[in-house]
């Protein structure tokens, strides 16, 4: 008789900060046999897994170290040998995660699996902010948007669906400042819109620099050149105010 | 010489399902003095402020039972009496939550505040229904809007940028569905579009339809009159797929 399938989890593991996990996924860790883990994933969420074996499997940002077909095949061969597998992301897992590609593999394989929300990190620097993504009166929507996209796939509508929300996230943009505000403006953002970059959301080097959009490409010579996202909308016009006396902010502190 | 004033935390109970809190909100819900709550926070959640005055202050879905100029002044006369105040909110607080409402007033007041995201239902659904809000190839933004706007307050451009967003999710909507698909198909969303409904995501009576954006004014006929998410996109087509044969699922498990 084949031995029963083990579970696999994937779980968010939040923003950064490793009290911003969730309930169930610390519970979940703690039985966890296997982790499979982003590289950026915070040490003290790793450390809630004491028995498990834990594998760094990725990076956010699109660049993975490891392939993406080869994490699904271990999910399936470690779901073979444990009882509770976790792989786990940063982030919410249905964000910009590729979690629906490690689902299909699970799916074909018959191995039972769940998945475990997590905040992610436009809520946490909203949160750290203290500027809510709505309002109301000058926001009713907010969209969360990526300019990147996988080989061979078709070029994304992401810069009009932006300029058509009232408030906007860009993920994975870090590197591409210039290229964002051009795509933006030619899609009808106004050039004063208001920026928050968000660099490290609530972990202890959290840093912030709100703008305008014109002056969005500038970001790097801030210093913001780690894994940042791009905040954008009248909702920040608070932040830029503040911005403007006091330059790059630690802890987003704007509000 | 005056009182120190306390803090208040506005925190995020998640979705619903009480092991959706993070960490942080429930730790510092252990050492709340007083918590004000929306109704709808699960009695589980609340339990776990062991020691704090409860006080039930409103409602998702824009039936606040407590006025929000009243909410706002009961925040700071406990911060002047409390150290530790809480104003716990479904979801997440920077998403339709009306925190920036409380946090003005509280910086008015000179009261210290902290925002403690949570998970929103759009997320726990995604997670339930194993349907990533975004994927590659397929979508690469996501919009959460809401019809729902406040006395005096312009109408928004909502359906026009869930229209533009590849994945859609449209918070306090129930009622209003034969309004919201006549909007959106106006806005150029196909009628054949795949639509996912969530009620109750997250929680033990959760129920959840798949149907196109053409027969979404006929989901109260499916017994769908509760707290209802309408998600909309391409990702939703495997749900519709599996929604045709057996029409509405319990706990959104379409996958």
């Amino acid at each position: 008789m084949p031995r029963a399938l083990g579970k696999v989890y994937l779980v968010g593991a939040g923003p950064g900060a490793p009290d911003l996990l969730t309930l169930r996924g610390a519970e979940i860790l703690k039985r966890a046999d296997i982790v499979f883990h982003d590289a950026l994933v915070h040490p003290e969420v790793l450390a809630l897994a004491a028995r498990a074996e834990k594998i760094a499997v990725g990076k956010r940002c699109g660049k993975h170290t490891t392939a993406q077909q080869f994490i699904n095949k271990r999910l399936v061969d470690a779901a073979r040998k444990h009882g509770v597998v976790v792989r786990l992301k940063g982030g919410d897992p249905m964000l910009f995660g590729r979690a629906q590609e490690e689902i299909a593999v699970l799916k074909r394989a018959g191995v039972p699996y769940e998945v475990v929300p997590g905040v992610t990190s436009a809520q946490a620097a909203a949160a750290e902010a203290g500027i809510s993504l709505t309002q109301r009166g000058l926001a009713r929507s907010v969209a969360f948007v990526t300019p990147r996209v996988g080989e061979g796939e078709a070029p994304s509508a992401w810069a009009k669906t932006a300029a058509a929300a009232d408030t906007a996230v860009i993920y994975m943009g870090a590197g591409q400042a210039a290229e964002i505000a051009a795509a933006l403006i030619a899609a009808g953002a106004p050039r004063d819109l208001p920026v928050l970059v968000a660099e490290n959301a609530t972990l202890p080097e959290a840093r912030c620099l709100a703008l305008t959009l014109r002056e969005l490409p500038h970001i790097a010579e801030h210093g913001l050149t780690g894994p940042t996202l791009i905040m954008l909308g009248r909702v920040f016009a608070s932040a830029l105010a503040a911005s403007a006396e006091s330059g790059v902010l630690p802890a987003c502190k704007t509000a």
